[in-house]
């Protein structure tokens, strides 16, 4: 961990920030191991430039923080930046004091950073009250720069997680029958997942049939599957901390030719964006090749969303892939290419994949067949 | 809903707020059935006393939104607070126009109440560009009074909830075997709650193992089952929104004179607490009264938590069962009673049931056993 904590310490260096507070989160996770959950209590850490780490936490949890290696690793000589300190509050007596002793025991700060797509506001104004002099920014952005390329420990996580997505889908495939609801199959593949070794869920599986597919975010329901349907499948576990997150669309039985070809248009768009993916080109000239050519098909009026985002420890992470967006991919990101039509009331599609950017190009991590596929 | 939909204009009216902002999760659910995933794409909807409730949205879930029941409801002799209007943003586009044109829609608000334990810290920024001149405020407790106490039909899906998170354990218990490790048994009670109709998750099983049940939130990991050890398991499901939430512990086939001590006093702290729980009785005072149990014990150095939460569509949410909070139990309300006792480095035991205030007193929704069961 000694490797990250130094690039936390970058941002802060780099943005002339005093110090960066973190919650309970993939960045504290990423830092320091500590893997809490997100929840009433707050669960900071502290990291800033004069003084070591200083974790406020729930008592709850401070035997947990103890057991971590970011807590033993006393290293004078290194400013101490791996040797947190820890000011614990209990239940009984609420959060307020221990943030004011945290203020005090880190003294005067003027600029703090904070993950402000993930800290809320009540935490922001805890933070406000504990250090009245400080001007709290949100530097979520310079933060999670620190996840952008991922290391072979990352990418093996990320290639474990796809693998077990992978062989679940293959095996839901089998059991998927005619008149199966939307969650049937969902459960099917939450099941098969776990059995896999998952440990837990990206996020509650997308089951979507027929024209439910063109929500790009509905919800698995009681629709049944059907002869001719489209169904499509957007879901991913966790596994050691990262996610796999990807889509395909069959189609049962049959296909008819519009969908067939709402079908190939949005399999070259994937192909293209797969394609695009290698260093030093921009985020936005991948979604804007990928979209640009949905743009010129006669579906143009069916494109809902941007064609992906980063992968890791997040499901959504940056560098979003989406026009207007001009950081350059380098080696080390993982995106997600998944362009999508949906034509409300009638079918959508989507194809979406998990693209590793590498010294010679790209490699999609996840490899399931992308050709129309009849189940 | 309409009903719903009046508790938070009520809301509004009460504490002298011109407005309230909710941004996607179980407040905007309750109202509205728009059941979106919290992300980077900000979906917010704004109640307000004079206009109609706005919602603005990323245009991906436009067509999901308007197929609520809260879109469709055109009532104008009602204010038309059931007839939401849509802005929606594209992803090329970006959010912050969005944002200024419900600003300009609504016109000049004063005071606008947000989340402040769910909205998070860009979204306060976006609601501020938004609305120049008005004070944003955190409401958080006064807006979720509209989900303290659960009607018929919540209380339904809580029953339902539990029931499987009930029969799952049971079945899980079956399937326990020497040598399994914490992270099998979580995996077994996952897929056996998803085979038995579960939604999704409330959170990722805590199944611990001996000595590392004496970590609260500790995870489930490769500690490995053996002869005397205690086995908790916390845990629980989701049903139609609603979530279970409770933790029995288990001994594996004997149990040693000092853990059985330990067990009794928590048991009884237990039993203290739901007796406790009936319609007057302030939240306080059942915290008071169970850990005052706790206390005079011979394990009071063993104490590290509140004795419960609330439960309904949050996993933990008000009212908190914790000293110092002095609101008054109603009917409808659901509360975990949870009480535990944690030497670290030997052994904790935590019994956790889900208890609904009743007009004679109270329900235990969850029923499964609580004498010390050697398993």
């Amino acid at each position: 961990m000694e490797n990250r904590i130094e690039k936390i310490m970058k941002v802060i260096e780099n943005n002339n920030l005093d110090a960066v507070a973190l919650i309970a989160g993939p960045n504290m996770a990423y830092l320091t191991g500590a893997d809490f959950h997100l929840m009433e209590r707050p669960t900071v850490i502290i990291f800033s430039k004069n003084y070591k780490p200083v974790a406020i936490l729930p008592n709850l949890e401070v035997d947990s923080f103890k057991s971590l290696s970011f807590y033993k690793e006393v290293s004078d000589s290194q400013k101490n930046i791996y040797n947190a300190e820890i000011i614990s509050w209990k239940d009984s007596e609420g959060f307020n004091d221990a943030f004011v002793k945290a203020g005090e025991t880190i003294g005067n700060l003027k600029k703090i950073g904070v993950e402000g797509k993930r800290m809320r506001v009540f935490e922001f104004d805890i933070m406000k009250k504990a250090f009245p002099n400080a001007e709290i920014m949100d530097t979520h952005k310079e933060i999670v720069e620190i996840r952008l390329c991922k290391d072979d420990s990352e990418i093996q996580n990320l290639r474990k997680a796809i693998k077990i997505s992978e062989d679940a889908l293959e095996t839901t495939l089998k059991n998927v029958k005619e008149d199966m609801t939307e969650l049937q199959i969902a459960q099917d593949l939450i099941v098969n997942q776990y059995k896999l070794g998952a440990h837990s869920l990206a996020f509650n599986p997308l089951v979507l049939i027929g024209e439910n597919a063109a929500l790009p975010h509905g919800h698995s329901g009681d629709r049944k599957l059907k002869k001719g349907d489209a169904l499509l499948i957007d879901f991913g576990c966790v596994y050691n901390g990262y996610t796999s997150d990807f889509t395909r669309t069959y189609f049962y039985k049959e296909v008819s030719d519009s969908h067939k070809n709402i079908y190939e248009v949005v399999q070259k768009a994937n192909e293209i964006g797969r394609n695009t993916t290698k260093i030093g080109t921009s985020l936005h000239d991948v979604d804007d090749t990928v979209t640009c050519h949905l743009e010129q098909s006669a579906y143009s009026n069916c494109i809902a969303h941007r064609t992906g985002h980063g992968l890791g420890m997040d499901v959504h992470e940056d560098p979003y892939v989406t026009r207007g967006n001009h950081q350059i991919l380098a080696k080390g990101m993982v995106i997600t290419i998944e362009p999508g039509l949906y034509d409300v009331g009638n079918v959508g599609v989507r194809i979406e994949d998990n693209v590793l950017v590498t010294d010679s190009g790209h490699e999609s991590l996840t490899v399931l067949p992308r050709d129309l596929t009849i189940i």
